[in-house]
């Protein structure tokens, strides 16, 4: 049976578009599922720069607290291993929650999940489907292309870097029903969440069947 | 006397090239100073998805922490009280460091920093001084321009969305002397700090000698 490790960040509860989607991908996984909520349990701040790097790659002024390492060790250990990970990522502000990005720059580590002195990439080919929310839209042709800082340094830390195998599925507008003056993008709206989640069930069957 | 908010969030020590950057730029200032170091002295990651809206334009469910809204309500006066602002903002995975992504979080607010169903924009037009350390280089015409998304999400919310007057200043290349394949390029890294260093000191000299 194929493990997933769920990852939620969104900041809102019971409203939460892409807790809704990570929902719809935990649901249609054939298998077991580890949840880690980033948002109720949140992560501190990464406490010393000196994570950025293994061990044996820092310089002797950097001593980064044990306590940190360890849950360093212990975040990369789950990402290790799970046979495929679900992130819920909205977009808040034009970029990363903040709690999803201190996750990310805890297992981003050059020569231990990072090609350095080696070339060592021990997550690579490792599926990660990143389910992101955005209150308007940015795809090709809109005005706001261009303006989502979400995505792209997601698949660039896990993707290009760390070599997981990244597929991206956003649902956008989801202020339409919010804000007055988005109110007739609404069925747009809709129409973004519904294929985000026919797309999120169809990956969670697809990743999951397979094994 | 115009008073200088200063804002670093750098996770290095002694390292830190931001910090370096942010404290020429707070010598060069003439006028009080207000330091908050958001490394040192974490904000707590939004806790509630409702604090991006001001309190009339939250739903009936969105009931946020008394003592999330008054640490909000603590650092939009912080930055209102202030003339100028100076920003360390080291680029860590391609993006933000989550401690100022917090930050950011906190005091961009519709309805109340920006404009929703009022035209108010409390913050427009004061300075903010964006001081960036980047690993590799990211300019016009470098293998890795577009790949940042530390400053534009930045200048997106407190230029394009709060109205702020910002300025960016970059030191590139600050892998340079640690990275052994970048050994090559420590030359342009240092004239890089450099120049930044000397951005920094005028414009903190300008902005404060003018009052």
């Amino acid at each position: 049976m194929p493990t997933l490790l769920r990852l939620d960040s969104s900041a809102s509860g019971r409203a939460s578009v892409s807790r809704e989607l990570t929902g719809v991908f935990a649901g249609a996984w054939r298998g077991e599922i580890v949840e880690r909520d980033l948002h109720a349990s949140p992560l501190p701040h990464l406490p010393d720069s000196a994570l950025h790097y293994a061990p044996r790659l820092r310089t002797e002024d950097e001593k980064p607290d044990a306590r940190a390492e360890q849950l360093q060790e212990q975040l990369i250990a789950e990402l290790l291993a799970a046979d495929a990970v679900v992130i819920g990522a909205p977009m808040y502000n034009w970029s990363i929650p903040s709690t999803l990005k201190a996750w990310l720059d805890y297992v981003h580590v050059l020569g231990t999940t990072v090609p350095f002195d080696t070339k060592d990439q021990p997550l690579a080919g490792k599926p990660v489907i990143v389910l992101s929310s955005r209150g308007l839209e940015y795809g090709p042709g809109t005005p706001d292309e261009g303006k989502d800082h979400t995505l792209p340094p997601i698949v660039q830390t896990l993707g290009t870097s760390m070599g997981m195998d990244v597929t991206t599925v956003v649902a956008d507008l989801t202020l339409a029903e919010r804000l007055p003056p988005l109110a007739a993008m609404a069925d747009k709206a809709r129409e973004s969440l519904a294929a985000a989640r026919e797309q999120a069930r169809e990956l969670a069957g697809k990743l999951s069947g397979d094994k």
